[in-house]
């Protein structure tokens, strides 16, 4: 139902034959479709002061105090990739948005869809990964549900996992707080969750395999805000649509612009030639195990340090700069001395990365 | 890959062809097989003590005071039926949860899984039902995910919600207080919401159609409360496996028997003919709207004028009593002066039913 569009500057995106009144592949896509759809068919209807906020998740108040809440449903393909599976993917997406809302993850829910059929040896192996990571993370799973759906009604599972966090006023991200003057920061290398997922899709081989960076990012939130507190404007893990899709939902929340100098973008090397082979731009690629970090520049040096003192965190670097400029834009300086503009993609680049 | 088994008291349960090593259909059925694979393949990596009691959800504390959490994944189909659609009942299905924890529903989250190809009308007319469900509640859907997958790759959608709420120590319903001398009473009629979906799924005409019962059953918690307080033992809206599985399921976790007395459980006409028609048993079959309330025999005349006080408990009546004798069984006591084991079913006798 699908074919594929290679855009101008290299980026391929599947263009949806569904007729226009049917939901596409690209309403997932995290990108200008899916806003488009929520803002068309969920939002008129669902409409409350926390749910038009939009973010990642959402912060309420219980027993005097605030929790951060964020839930995720997770349909990645294949379920088992280099560097991961879709249960620690399931464990460490949901823990992550509420660790970039600035809250200590304390609990997790899970909820599956599993296909008539599945093998018990997957499942074990999947249900063991995601009690690693929950272990890992110190949050237990506290309670969850199972529906066995009929053989072609599923893709072999499917997971939603629903994260509560508490949060004790110190650290408060949020997407509309980036200002001018503030230092855009990447908290490792980009592109190797999306492209690790495309190489076993596509059977591609590399010299070195890619392997997914899906990990927990509350440890170095946890360091990052004791250095940095309340200076921390925004905390982000590009997942579905990238680098490029969160800094310009960043830009276009804070009314500021985001100009990036393309030589410090951190992309290793097997990803960055899996890109080329596929037509792909790592900017729009998912991260699983990246954050990104908006501060005052003149805080972006104890951030830095604070991030490296991880190995998560090692290969720390500033990307870019807020400026007052074409708010709403990101804009990349490139690596030849031009410029050009890092739009969010119309559809979806990737489907089921996550 | 499912053939259909009829046991020997008339109720027909689908048997799978699945290989052993695979999830089979029966594995859905909140049945044996579920908690078989609950058992076998969740408990062995994920345990800690909170998910451990295995109730529909889980209380935990946070800030001080104690929340209650649950998570369901509605699967339902067709995802329009007399009565509701999955929008609704997934709003419904998760806050009964938290209200049979004697909790007051505060917060509700979505993830939907949504097929590539869905019908904007068709989505639209679902979460406007889901929103004025949630808005009868007066629970706002704080935050949301949503994901699209290829034709084939799921039916439609599926919703799952994630509810919080908060308990006030007042009233701590559990599955494991049932208690020798206790009344069993059910809040209304049962198997309607089964049924709705049964005879949609089957194309059966009946003089009066049938209408699920999903509602909110909050409101006569409250009611319940605030009348019988602490000596609410347990509360329990039986679901998936009917009033049968939960009796079951409250008869072993209590380590008391259970006496039914045939002639008081209410059937609505409708549901019995259909039930008869289709070999069920209307104890199997799925409720959205009843909830089973167990409490000292003294304080059943109170409990029932509570409920009645309400127009969705205006059919309340006590169906049974709690007994030291046959622990973790129940038994009927039919309407021709026999008994009969009241057992849990091995598999699934109505898949997709929520």
């Amino acid at each position: 139902m699908s074919a594929t569009l290679r855009l101008a500057d290299g980026i391929s995106c599947p263009v949806s034959t569904v007729p226009v009144d049917r939901v596409q592949l690209g309403h997932g896509s995290g990108g200008k479709q899916s806003a488009a759809m929520l803002r068309d068919h969920f939002l008129p209807h669902l409409s409350n002061p926390v749910l038009d906020q939009l973010g990642d998740g959402a912060v309420v108040t219980v027993h005097g105090g605030e929790i951060a809440v964020s839930t995720d449903t997770f349909v990645v393909t294949p379920v088992e990739f280099p560097g991961g599976d879709i249960g620690s993917l399931a464990v460490h997406g949901t823990l992550n948005d509420i660790a970039m809302m600035g809250a200590v993850p304390r609990f997790i829910t899970a909820g599956f869809v599993i296909e008539e059929g599945l093998d018990f040896g997957l499942l074990d192996r999947v249900i063991r990964s995601m009690a690693e990571a929950a272990r890992a993370a110190g949050v237990p799973l506290i309670t969850g549900d199972t529906k066995v759906v009929e053989r072609g009604k599923a893709d072999k599972l499917y997971i939603n996992t629903t994260g509560i966090g508490t949060l004790d006023g110190v650290c408060r991200p949020a997407p509309d707080k980036a200002q001018a003057g503030d230092a855009v920061i990447v908290s490792g290398p980009i592109g190797s969750h999306g492209m690790a997922i495309m190489a076993v899709r596509e059977g591609l081989a590399f010299d070195a395999e890619i392997v997914s960076d899906s990990a927990a990012l509350f440890p170095l939130v946890e360091r990052l805000a004791r250095e940095c507190g309340r200076d921390v404007h925004v905390l982000r893990d590009p997942t579905r649509g990238g680098v490029a899709s969160s800094l310009n939902e960043i830009a276009a929340a804070s009314g500021v612009g985001i100009v990036l100098t393309e030589t410090e973008i951190p992309v290793p090397e097997p990803v960055g030639a899996a890109c080329e082979m596929l037509g792909l731009d790592p900017l729009y690629v998912a991260n699983e195990g990246v954050m990104l970090v908006i501060l005052p520049e003149r805080l972006a040096d104890a951030a830095l340090a604070a991030l490296r003192s991880l190995p998560l965190g090692a290969s720390a670097v500033q990307i870019g700069r807020v400026v007052p400029d074409h708010p709403g834009m990101v804009i990349m300086r490139t690596a030849l001395g031009g410029s050009r503009v890092v739009d969010m993609l119309p559809g979806d680049q990737l489907p089921r990365i996550c």
